[in-house]
């Protein structure tokens, strides 16, 4: 397995800290250096002792062998090309929650970097911010990586490596077959999270609803306290595979609708059936362990 | 406060079997009897001391102080109907999700019973049966209790005592005004993520989606593994103030999905950003002890 020893973070949340202090435990001897836009959320990495050290990205392209860029999905093609340009022979990946649009904005910047091999964890969570960094977010998680012909196997093998080694289970999937599936497993569910609170916050005033709103409407609704900004940004991104998306379920609502107008009992109970049984195989993959592939 | 020495409870499911081991927990001497119409589960809460003895609902109507109807919301009018008519002064209350079809049903049936205090804990949970019965469930959760004028104050009392004594917070209001609050903060959400779940199971041939789904999309459908049965009837027997949330929910759709197709980030950022703060006000009421009103 192809590890790194000097890794460099772009971006220090939830997502760059935790990867940086996963590998750090993983690796002992591991150097990682790291760069934010926010002067605050650096000094705070140092102070935790998730970074060794402050680094620009462009003296992470000079003595690096592997540079992770954890920005939101609107900056990573900058920040990739950037240090790319920099060094064209060095390992970058990403996490990025939408990939098509990434490697489309690479390719219309003078062709997409050979080194760079696009990547996602399917782990995160409401938390944000190098606080809430945690080594062990990553464990047994799916990482998909969506290389394209011309990325370089030597990068691919020391991402894969990498991940590996924070305990993450790679998986290689083409980048816009990984946008239309996160549309629908992840970004739909969080834009009608946030719809519904919205919604129901317009209806308020007249009604007090959450002074008798409970546990199930808790964890409905837990995905509408992720950070707005970045969501705004993974929308816009996948804006295709998310009206898609929408366009789908908003036909199992009015279908749902018309059930509930002509009273069709029978429907709603096959249908409250058919989910219950679909979640109960959800849980089942979620709680078998994920195997490398 | 007054409280019963002689409970009955018809329907032993997470609920009336929670209430029963709340009440006994909490009132030492209590007698508690119950029925349901599944012998297994009758003879699980015998062996698992949820309930004294059986007792069928015309046995209960002749030597019980309370009785509690905690059964499908469709099967409520005639369990309650059962019991007053044998003994119109014995106070009954039940837990349906639902409250003016309840009445309607009951005052089509030769009138409202006088004794019969219409009630709805806001507690619950996916789970179900006797075997899940939790005497901690109702612990500082609102139980909403909605009389109307020709309920008799001391079947009132009785009721308001069982629930303060379970830990229960009473709040009385008007029955269409609960099925209205009850369809946006539960109801509706129910149908979103039961629909959810199946729109996605049809998409999963092709994409295997769920295997790429997290912790957001688990906590987002838990409420889909709820019983179907009961959530058919409780859709079924509030589809008016169902289809009227999902109105406004419909709305919210169509107008996040105008500012996705208009590539407007600026209206997902505020629609984000509002739900985020409003989900915020949600859980500061949540954490706060309620009140007893």
């Amino acid at each position: 397995m192809v590890t790194p020893s000097r890794l460099g973070v772009v971006g220090l949340g939830l997502i760059g800290g935790s990867f940086a202090r996963a590998l750090r435990e993983a690796l002992p001897g591991l150097h990682v250096t790291g760069h934010d836009a926010d002067a605050a959320q650096l000094r705070r990495a140092l102070e935790l002792g998730v970074i060794d050290a402050e680094q620009t990205p462009q003296a992470m392209a000079a003595d690096r062998d592997l540079v992770l860029v954890a920005v939101p999905v609107s900056a990573v093609a900058d920040a990739v090309a950037g240090v790319a340009v920099a060094n064209p022979e060095l390992a970058i990946t990403d996490v990025g929650s939408v990939k098509q649009p990434i490697l489309d904005a690479l390719a219309g910047q003078g062709g997409l970097p050979t080194h760079y091999v696009p990547g996602h964890p399917i782990a995160g969570g409401e938390r944000f911010g190098v606080e809430a960094a945690d080594p062990r977010l990553f464990r047994g998680r799916r990482v998909i990586l969506t290389p394209v012909a011309e990325t370089a196997a030597s990068a691919q093998a020391m991402v894969r490596g990498a991940w590996q080694a924070v305990g993450g289970v790679v998986e290689l999937m083409g980048a816009e077959h990984h946008d239309e599936v996160l549309a629908a497993t992840s970004h739909l569910p969080h834009l009608l999270a946030y719809g519904l609170v919205d919604c129901l916050a317009g209806m308020e005033d007249r009604r007090e609803l959450f002074r008798y709103a409970a546990g199930g409407f808790r964890d409905f609704t837990r995905i509408a306290s992720s950070s707005p900004g970045m969501w705004r940004d993974i929308i816009h991104a996948n804006r295709a595979a998310v009206l898609a998306a929408l366009g789908e379920f908003e036909q199992t609502l009015a279908t749902l609708r018309g059930a509930i107008e002509a009273d069709d009992e029978a429907a709603l109970l096959a249908t409250f059936t058919r989910a219950r049984a679909a979640r109960e195989r959800f849980l089942e993959l979620v709680e078998k362990p994920a195997q490398d592939g």
